[in-house]
């Protein structure tokens, strides 16, 4: 993914973390842990699909309380639809974690992602986390926790900035099943700055709603999506403002890496739609243009096709639009190209990885931002033969 | 596709035909005409598309006066995105239609399907209608109009009945950017019986909500999606009832068809939602699960994934679905498999080119039914490399 240039990561103080194959599946990474010496004021959002994944209700319990030591996320089974047992599961990954860093059992965060529908071998999990004591890293190894929380990401995906004397480390994976219903796919941010918990939720929430609620890979949401952040405080306090700036470019960025490693992507896709009546309307656009399959497989073979991105702009007659005052243009700077023009828009948009499309609405001033990916035969590969 | 058994043609009285290739892009069929000895009642349905072909604004125009005598399709060329010129072209067709066969210009009503967004070159489609007068076949010859009709089908798409005296042809293309909003892709459909227009407009409205609306490839809402149905009335009065079941068998073959026809699809996928508090939550789950990707790359493999459809079921969250309710079963007849016999269910889902699906809310009486197909990288490949 050459888009993206190394990123630096600044430590924020007072975080360890653990991460193993516990052998789930197999011998890779399958369980990562992030630990905060102190308890965390924290905030998360979830998933807005009916049947969430275990872990989700166990999550919107403990973080509801305000505080978090501990997020344990395994990979490679999602603990989902598996009822009861399932709870009891994650229940008991909480515990033994809890009792390990000698914590309140609610002061723990549990995640799974993976396949569906299958119980999770949990004493394997468990096990590992009652050994783990020795090979505790501090400073936490972010990288790490990031791969182990890997499914069918092909890379792990981290941010990181510096907000005065605090830190801001992002993580996140994902890449498929993503549609941008309220939550997201799994994401963790932790920070070392000093911030009240209300504070961090309305922050936290704008930046959700400008970055990872824009995304989506294929329509799908996930049972299990979620994205927490933990500010522990030990930085002290920063300006605010600045914060949110950092913490929005951390999370704009992850959002672009989960776009381009969207399952079998080969391009990262940004749809603005502009001049809309409303904020809802260009919303509406933006998502019917990025999830359209016709559109996504012309990206992906960089075919000059406007007629089908007027096609799924006026796709749903509940969201009028006036053919006469639509403008469609490529490329950051948004240019437009003339019927003569189209063999240079073939050369945009085959040589380009990042391929921005702008389509103007002309009706009024409001605007919206989607992030996809093109659609190819190696997304049908990764979900029809991936083994349940 | 051995899903569907040979059909036998009734033919009804007064229709006569001719078909060519008039070069729009290469030497196979690419226009087809079906003529009425007698104006014909006639009715009509269109996508909802806010951006509709040329064709679609002179066809509904031309079929609102009520009586129509011949339909002309071009295939190869939406003539959609073309403005006003492609408008005029769709015009002259019209008109050179009309002189030849001595009729007023609305009597005539045009489709073309294909590539959008190029003008299309009227002249040669112009001069083929031009020499057409010693090529008629009468009666007329619907395989062969069928095949000129075809973008991506890879077979014609025919239905018949016999009701009465009168006869029923239904000929249908379509096979990607099919979603049933409101309307559906192209089909015309020819019949003898005797009908006025206001009855044969109450039957036809309400076949297409049981059929083609009900039918998705791709959420992809074409802009040229046209039914139309001409009742020239030489074979004399029907039972309408008999007339409305015939029609219905006629357009529900259609159906599925042209499901399991979707660009690059192996399996027919059919989907019923069952017990549901009204129609519209039981049609909403039912497309929600028929247009998911992970659904449909599911069942391409075989793969008897039931968390993914749970998922789907679960994804909107306007749709509230109490997840203890819920009931998955597979074939017809309706068949319930538990855990321990998912070998039993993979058996039937990869031996079987129609795979039906039937999920029961368990929360009321209404039902809803949608037909779509599986998602393969052949449909991928089909979009991705179309050359506009």
């Amino acid at each position: 993914m050459g888009l993206f240039a190394d990123i630096k990561i600044y430590q924020p103080k007072g975080y360890s973390s653990f991460a193993t194959s516990c052998g789930i599946k197999d011998e890779t990474l399958d369980l990562g842990i992030i630990i905060s010496d102190v308890a965390s004021n924290a905030v998360a959002v979830f998933t807005q699909n009916q049947f969430p994944g275990e872990p989700v209700k166990i999550g919107k319990e403990h973080v509801r309380k305000g505080q978090i030591r501990a997020v344990v996320v395994n990979s490679k089974n999602a603990n989902v639809g598996t009822g009861k047992q399932g709870y009891a599961n994650s229940m008991k990954i909480c515990k033994t974690l809890a009792k390990q860093i000698n914590c309140e059992v609610e002061k723990i965060f549990p995640s799974s992602t993976g396949v569906i529908a299958r119980q999770l071998p949990v004493d394997k999990v468990t096990f590992a986390i009652g050994e783990m004591a020795s090979s505790i890293k501090s400073p936490a190894n972010f990288e790490e926790f990031a791969k182990a929380i890997m499914t069918t990401d092909t890379v792990p995906k981290l941010a990181s900035a510096k907000v005065g004397e605090a830190s801001i480390v992002a993580v996140a994976k994902g890449s498929g099943m993503i549609e941008p219903n309220m939550a997201t796919m799994l994401s963790y941010i932790f920070t070392d700055a000093k911030i009240n918990r209300e504070e961090l939720g309305y922050i936290f929430r704008r930046c959700v709603n400008k970055t990872f609620n824009c995304l989506s890979i294929d329509t799908d949401t996930s049972t299990s999506d979620t994205a927490l952040i933990m500010a522990n405080g030990l930085a002290g306090e920063v300006n605010l403002v600045e914060f949110e700036n950092s913490l929005l470019d951390c999370m704009e960025l992850l959002t672009r890496k989960l776009a381009r490693d969207g399952e079998g992507a080969t391009k990262l896709f940004i749809v603005d739609v502009e001049n809309a009546h409303n904020e809802e309307q260009a919303q509406t656009v933006a998502k019917l243009i990025i999830n359209s399959p016709l559109v996504k497989t012309s990206i992906y073979q960089g075919d000059p096709n406007w007629g089908r991105i007027i096609m799924a702009t006026g796709k749903n007659e509940n969201i009028k639009i006036d053919p006469n005052n639509l403008e469609i243009l490529w490329g950051e700077p948004a240019k437009k190209y003339s019927n003569d023009e189209l063999d240079s828009l073939q050369e945009y948009l085959r040589q380009n990885e990042q391929i921005n499309l702008t389509v103007k609405l002309n009706v009024g001033e409001a605007r919206s931002r989607a992030y996809g990916c093109d659609l190819t035969e190696e997304y049908v590969k990764i979900n029809a033969y991936y083994t349940t």
